[in-house]
């Protein structure tokens, strides 16, 4: 039993539903960001994040900073790559738009390789760009937040190391990290960059990432200075350090209670084997999408492969608009998300299945969003005679 | 009655105490970021901001961001200014340095004008810079939190507009908006930014701003596109008047959760008139100063006319530093702040009086530390033989 007050069950795809001893952290009483109690708690949770990305190389530099996920992309567009440098974007969706807009901000020039809606680049495709220019850095949205896709990290990066090993790799993971299998060393990957409130189970207002040793000398061997002031590496990264070392230090100040919270959902998360956690994403998402099928509906991610687990994007059929099955859904008690992806945005629907929604069987969110789905799927195909 | 866990007051110069209701509101459960009833809470706290900074000017424009106070810096630095245009800085302690930092960071020219540690710039030596060149924007430190200096922003900037109609009117409010007087409308001033843990009550993670219509015209007519992605004003306004009417928009996923308790702390606050709550402000911080006196101790800030109302920042007689007398405090539960100003950072104490420790007398968190300062001090001094 939830200790919060009724309400309607969050399953879009992020934020998602919290654990109550995460919202109680919320709570934490005023503490000084350089106080002893609070440099225990930020440290311990830079540490949990290694844990969380699966890197034991002490190379890797973990972040979290106040702000949303998409600072992330300013701190990639600003620390990793300079003016005139050449970026390539694979693009799954709105989100790697929104990426590329970033770098070009900073000066970079983004190529995207894109995908026709609800797939991904294919590996040669992949493979031909790299060949044809030298890119400093690609960028991967491992689970576009937009259509549902899932990317192949795991096989992008082994290109990329393969066909072009100066090039960083780069994964927007704000909609993966905690949910979808993510082997940072292992994988070769540069930087992960995520927020704390999709899978990670952490009211938003954290952007985190980890970065590797590699990045971090891309970074030290810029030739001009970072282009941010609030997004730089150089600002940033003596804190996280200090913190990690228990030796408290400022540059900005941290959001104390919301790291709180994030300490208290890694503790949770990392005291299983993350590939217990993956692997319960994956049956919680393979159930989602067999009842998706059954109703005869389709997803926006065209193939099994591709198909996120952290959530799913439904392809409503021909006369059903999303604002017509929405409201049916919210008088169960369940919220999901409309389409975000602008050309066929009232199409489909988003039904995020991540975190305590995911793993924590007594809840049944998941068996009562699917009842719903079902019901509300009925009502409305009845209300418009199809 | 508060209905935290007991534990020691922390009367730093932010974060500060918090209200019971406002960490409650900490713990809201999930709600969606585009749903109704988020819209309401976010659209209505971008009004109550327009109480705060008092200002009836319907061009005046609030942001919320997900980030801290710092992050405030980069919005003026890379939508106000362009690449080589200058910048002058009132300096008043560390802040006005990091400031500058932001402003070189996006390329601008910034001009410190510094006064002795414990003294801001006289007008008159204002007024002789602003003759020399012609400055895109002056910015003022209202309190400098590493040195408790007051700033008349009222006085700057009405000289600003007399001798350089044209140049902005920047205010580093991190330290004082919730407690010292602004008057944003009467005092023509262009942007106020601070950050959501000091006076205005609500915990760390929130960078909040006003800026003028004027202001946003200067945005408007920039020659360059701005310099950063996640601190664009592009990017952000639509968002915050999307918001402030009503309608659901994104751009970055808003911290739902300090948003909720932004708009606790915000209704309070403003449920009597600011000019109330300034003068509490100032009988609080009246009767510490009486007490430092009475102490005979000394306050960095040299005048009673520089000194704020937001804190104290107390200067230790020879023979005794922070480290001395800061774990007698702790020891009698009040949490004081070591010195932050790199040149004297040891040879003082800081002591912040915002928000309810202020302004709650059933709380006595004032009186309970003017004793621990005196007993604290009493006791350091009989161990050194002074």
């Amino acid at each position: 039993m939830s200790s919060q007050p009724a309400h309607s069950t969050l399953l879009i795809p992020g934020p998602i539903e919290f654990d109550d001893a995460v919202l109680q952290s919320m709570s934490h009483y005023a503490e000084s960001h350089v106080g002893p109690a609070f440099v225990k708690t930020f440290g311990e949770s830079l540490t949990l994040l290694r844990k969380l990305f699966q890197t034991t190389d002490p190379a890797s530099q973990p972040f979290i900073i106040s702000g949303s996920g998409t600072l992330g992309w300013d701190i990639v567009a600003s620390n990793l790559i300079e003016k005139g440098e050449d970026a390539l974007v694979l693009h799954t969706g709105y989100f790697g738009d929104s990426f590329a807009a970033a770098l070009e901000t900073y000066g970079a020039h983004a190529t995207q390789l894109k995908a026709p809606i609800g797939e991904r680049p294919s590996l040669a495709e992949i493979e031909e760009a790299l060949k044809q220019k030298k890119y400093k850095l690609v960028t991967i949205t491992h689970v576009d937040t937009s259509t549902g896709v899932l990317s192949d990290i795991k096989a992008v990066s082994e290109l990329v190391h393969r066909v072009s090993p100066d090039t960083l790799v780069i994964v927007d993971g704000v909609c993966s990290v905690g949910c979808e299998e993510i082997d940072f060393d292992a994988w070769g990957l540069d930087v992960v960059l995520t927020a704390s409130q999709k899978a990670i189970g952490c009211p938003p207002g954290l952007s985190i990432l980890m970065v590797s040793g590699r990045a971090i000398n891309v970074f030290k061997t810029r030739k001009t200075p970072p282009a941010s002031y609030y997004a730089s590496i150089a600002n940033w990264q003596p804190i996280m350090q200090n913190y990690e070392a228990g030796k408290p230090s400022y540059f900005a100040t941290p959001p104390t209670q919301l790291v709180h919270a994030l300490h208290t959902t890694l503790t949770s998360i990392t005291a299983q084997p993350m590939s217990e956690r993956f692997a319960i994403h994956a049956k919680t998402s393979d159930k989602v999408k067999a009842a998706v099928a059954e109703l005869g509906l389709t997803q926006l991610a065209t193939k099994p492969e591709n198909q996120a687990h952290a959530m799913t994007a439904i392809r409503l059929p021909e006369g059903i608009k999303a604002p017509d099955i929405l409201p049916g859904l919210l008088k169960r008690g369940v919220v999901f998300a409309g389409g975000l992806h602008k050309e066929i945005a009232p199409l489909y629907i988003r039904f995020g299945h991540m975190g305590v929604s995911a793993t924590d069987p007594n809840r049944k969110d998941i068996d009562n969003a699917i009842a719903a789905l079902q019901e509300s799927y009925v009502e409305v195909k009845k209300a418009k005679g199809l």
